[in-house]
């Protein structure tokens, strides 16, 4: 089959397109012949060496949707032809709270889905929702897992509630504000770039600020006078003080990236004194999938799909991903139609 | 009356033994007569006005017991005699999550508890647990409710859960220390002071630390391989990123102070891939306050006094307090039984 592989870590230059052996379904695995992979910036990170468990060679990539075309030993619920997505990691465990120790996501080391086939254990694939495209598909599963754990099972969100996304535009923030809507809570994002601000505001956000303002708290703050009672914060870094000072005292803040960095010097008194939830989160759990799988169908959650690129132009579209240009997902056609 | 009066804020020469005029229940309030005032460090803080609302002069306080002696119009629940304890705060609202822009502790810049008597709405005050000497009653409502909220109503505690209490030896941490055990958890504690380990081992503390030294956290590690489900940290600094590190993944922080200052450089992936909750808190309400005294009837929790001085000596009770050799409560006697 065709894959990108990495042999070593590196550039975009190291994700090179090759043939490589069909792999082969095990007992209770089974083969997706891919349509569509979609990207994350896990997979970059990944390509770079930047997590402990990397070994190479490898395929990057956690997301995919496909047809099953070869079915292991002892697999009953699932035969070829089957239209699938893909729970997007392994080992969850038995715990819902935390994975466990033997956890880990999907691509690099173990081979993901920039690929013609993957092989994966049988529960691990899902139907694939009849509503969405092909690429709509494969865009929804790292990150529709990760959203709705965030604001459900997470952020125990309720309907009517004030939600603050802050940088809205990547694939992980859209989905917080498509779902955060559907579940009829008033969001409002904040990004540095009015595009997206707009286009946010198009999907049902009510108000949005850029937060390259000087006053943009003051702004936030004017928008909601008594407080969010949820943010879902991706970014970590300085401005993370911003986000404890414009939550509702008894309010939730879910944690579940840092692409700005460590909180310089947290003062724990903001904090304590507001009775705030401070709540981590990463990926989830297989019954997360499932119930966001279910939470997607009843709300027809249809991902923002910016752009796809051909499998073989993977480095092209890593490149695109990491100058951060997108609304949405970016996602690589791998055989499904143009 | 007599009572302690902090005119300006500053050092414990600023507490003045004076007399004042008897303070006078108005329309559903009581006064009562005190018999033993706890200590917080809060007022020491106070007195030195490092709080946004003190104003003086005022007299410092939040804990006391005492007897009712003067009922103001529309009390009809309560009448001169009754023993009670008082409810440390006001204002809470009727929020559980989190208080009400209008809440205050009881003692600068109200009047406190450092006095011959203290009028209080009724709905503060609370029927003396019988079980408890004069000095314990007093020594009880702001850390037995403070703590009563880390345990319960924030960390949703459970029998035979592991519980790290760092920095034992005060009012806060040795009475979460006797909840917790009584609740059935299994509790470590850490210090700097080889003496109070012994202490909380004496009180029920499976294990300590001294977490002066070098390999401490090694030591909590091989105490508790699988990590602590429930940490309650008064301390905050930079041992923060310890208590993350010694946490069970989906385990839970309770913050709760700060005494050593910020947290400087908290790195959120530590916090957010072992899916943690961080949980700030402060005091409780009157709920919180109800619910506590009962656990503490059901369990005969005697809250630990180290030193009773007397109401002049104030002075030197909060000098006391401040360098930190305590092991429980401090409290003052005003009329009580010597």
């Amino acid at each position: 089959m065709k894959a990108i592989v990495v042999r070593e870590p590196g550039g975009v230059d190291k994700l090179r397109y090759e043939d490589v052996a069909d792999p082969v379904p095990g007992p209770g695995e089974v083969r997706v012949r891919l349509e569509y992979a979609g990207l994350n910036r896990r997979d970059l990170y990944a390509r770079m060496g930047q997590y402990p468990r990397v070994r190479f060679p490898a395929i990057p990539g956690s997301d995919g949707a496909g047809v099953v075309d070869a079915v292991g030993a002892g697999v009953e619920a699932l035969e070829a032809g089957d239209a699938v997505i893909i729970y997007p990691a392994l080992n969850w465990g038995e715990d819902e709270r935390a994975p466990s120790r033997a956890f880990e996501i999907l691509g690099i080391p173990t081979d993901g889905t920039y690929a013609e086939q993957i092989v994966v254990p049988a529960a691990n694939v899902f139907p694939k929702p009849g509503y969405l495209t092909g690429p709509e598909a494969a865009a929804l599963p790292l990150v529709g897992l990760t959203a709705y754990r965030c604001l459900f099972a997470r952020g125990k969100l309720e309907a009517g509630e004030q939600v603050l996304i802050p940088g809205i535009g990547g694939g992980l923030a859209t989905m917080l504000l498509l779902m955060a809507t559907a579940a009829g809570a008033h969001v409002a994002v904040t990004s540095s770039q009015d595009r997206k601000m707009t286009r946010a505001r198009e999907m049902g956000a009510y108000a949005s600020v850029n937060y390259r303002q000087a006053d943009y708290v003051a702004e936030l703050r004017r928008a909601v006078p008594d407080g969010f009672d949820l943010i879902v914060d991706t970014l970590g870094g300085p401005g993370f003080e911003d986000l404890v000072a414009v939550a509702r005292p008894g309010g939730r803040l879910v944690l579940v990236g840092a692409t700005a960095g460590p909180v310089p010097s947290l003062v724990l008194p903001r904090i304590f004194l507001k009775h705030l939830d401070l709540l981590g989160t990463s990926m989830g759990s297989p019954l997360d999938f499932a119930r966001m799988l279910d939470f997607c169908l009843e709300h027809q959650i249809h991902p923002i799909v910016d752009r796809v690129f051909p499998l073989a132009e993977a480095s092209a579209a890593q490149e695109y991903l990491w100058a951060g240009g997108q609304f949405g997902k970016v996602v690589l056609q791998v055989s499904g139609p143009t």
